[in-house]
């Protein structure tokens, strides 16, 4: 027994240490769809663990990142039938996502995910292409600065400069706003913003998995650690970004983290998040607080999913459903005051 | 190292066996009320991981239960304002609960939780009281029978046998049914039968975290086992409560477990679950069959909260929270086509 006690501990903190990192050894459940199953079979993506230590190595990793995500974007346009064109609204790029029959009049603004770092350009664009095409509204993607050049508050200023320059060609209650993650948070936040700054609101927020709390707060950070096989863990390159894009702010700040801010007056919000979602909190801490301020606050929560995973793979059945939702959503809640 | 790997297998062995049980080791976030966050730490009810073996077994337990499930209900019930009576409607006992001021011409029914197993007589009131008192409604709360002595489709029967006799004093667009765990299943069995026997139904369902999948099928029984500091695990209790209640019945059969029903022209439907609970899946997965099916259905999912802690502290503002939701839900759907 004396030599079993040093060993266990050994074993011990071999598990300990490797076990939020290994992910938790969970069966992929039979009530998703197989393209769910698939997803949910892979193992963690490398690099999840290790946030790069300098502004170069962010930077590399950043561009292998970028080169991934556009390599399937011209298929995918194609294959949805999704037209895109660049132009430039208040001096930020910008990307027109347009289906082939689109809702006439009415619009949506997106903001792409991606930690404040990941996504720029084109890369930024696989969600707008989704929604037009699965959704049938024309979007504009907003291709906004991020770190770690451009720390906040860039980002969230570049998107309040679009949406007041679409405010005066399109009446808010024509405009939608979305986004995932990220995007999610920056829907919210510029709702905070425009209130905050005597805009009218936009008519709809669509905020999936939103980055609603910037910190390491909320139970599912810890939860759903190593059982999300997306983000995996607050604990790698995400808390890198968190700490490149905030700098010097309080990650508290609503403009940071809106599920501190003051919700009262929001149009109606669609949230979205997965059962296995490192930011299931996220999203639902946001979605109650929404309605405990008399918002008409809706919350979809898919079975099995991982973080932002609706909107990895357009035939997924879940995919569909999602983007069809907010597609109903939007079409419920924009123009209602417009003639008919 | 030779002798490191047979001590490293025991304490893997060790640790494999324990895990699951003895709970995953979570910190309590700061993100719920000082209320639930002491329901967070609590340690896992004792008997959680055992079923009883014999008839006589099972009922020690649930007597044991039973007893303390009623130990506090008379001074809830004084607090809140409440009186209870007893009643029998198509000769199966009620329990009728009323606030001091509730609403007019309106009622609810319940089903109580419990496995088919626990909350015989008044032990099953405490939801009905809460609902009565925070709610604000006319509660009829339903003591169906229970396995062992009555396995399916006793309680179901019971149940519908209740709900035709109501119909025959008040109009189904003024009749609201609710219930939590098994009471949630029931609630949308209840539904289910109704439509298939010609039945009109009734004007909303509000069903907590409901038993929607009665078999060891879906995301959370595995990802929350352990999380869930309530139910701990399906391998307890449950999975022997399933089978005394189920008996020869194929549990996939829609009025065991709903979420195989076909739910095409439901009541509007408001669903409820947490984060930590076993049954978040069953409740996700339900919701989102409803929305396919074009139902108007809500969720709302607790931060940090196990299996129906929401009904477990009156005082805890997520309870609050909860029974107030479902006054706002049942007032804006009952009694819609009644004269006002």
């Amino acid at each position: 027994m004396k030599q079993l006690a040093p060993a266990l501990l050994s074993a011990l903190i071999l598990l300990s240490s490797v076990m939020p990192a290994a992910g938790k050894d969970l069966p992929v459940p039979p009530t998703v769809s197989p393209a769910l199953a698939a997803m949910m079979a892979k193992g963690l993506p490398s690099g999840w663990n290790e946030a790069p230590h300098t502004k170069e190595a962010w930077k590399d990793w950043i561009d292998a990142m970028t080169a991934m995500q556009c390599r399937n974007l011209p298929a995918l346009r194609e294959k949805l039938g999704v037209t895109m064109r660049s132009s430039v609204m208040a001096n930020v790029p910008v990307f027109l996502l347009e289906p082939e029959a689109p809702e006439a009049d009415r619009i949506l603004l997106h903001f792409h995910g991606g930690g404040y770092v990941l996504g720029p350009g084109e890369a930024g664009t696989q969600e707008a292409v989704l929604m037009a095409g699965l959704g049938g509204f024309k979007v504009i993607s907003v291709d906004y600065r991020m770190a770690p050049d451009f720390p906040y508050p860039a980002a969230i200023d570049d998107a309040m400069a679009v949406y007041r320059e679409l405010l005066s060609s399109t009446p808010a209650e024509n405009i939608g706003v979305f986004g995932t993650s990220t995007g999610g948070a920056m829907t919210l936040i510029l709702a905070l913003r425009a209130r905050d700054e005597g805009l009218p609101l936009p008519a709809a927020l669509a905020a999936g998995t939103p980055w609603a709390e910037m910190g390491k707060k909320g139970d599912s950070y810890f939860a759903n650690e190593g059982v999300d096989n997306v983000l995996v863990s607050y604990d790698g390159w995400l808390a890198g970004a968190a700490e490149l894009y905030a700098g010097e702010h309080d990650m508290d700040d609503p403009y940071l983290s809106p599920v501190n801010g003051d919700v009262k007056g929001f149009p109606p919000t669609l949230l979205t998040s997965g059962t296995r979602d490192l930011f299931l909190s996220n999203t639902v801490r946001m979605h109650l607080k929404l309605r405990q301020a008399g918002v008409p606050a809706d919350l979809i929560v898919f079975e099995g999913l991982s973080h932002a995973q609706y909107h990895m793979d357009e035939d997924m059945p879940e995919t569909r459903f999602h983007f069809e939702e907010l597609g109903r959503f939007f079409r419920r809640h924009l123009g209602r005051s417009s003639a008919k």
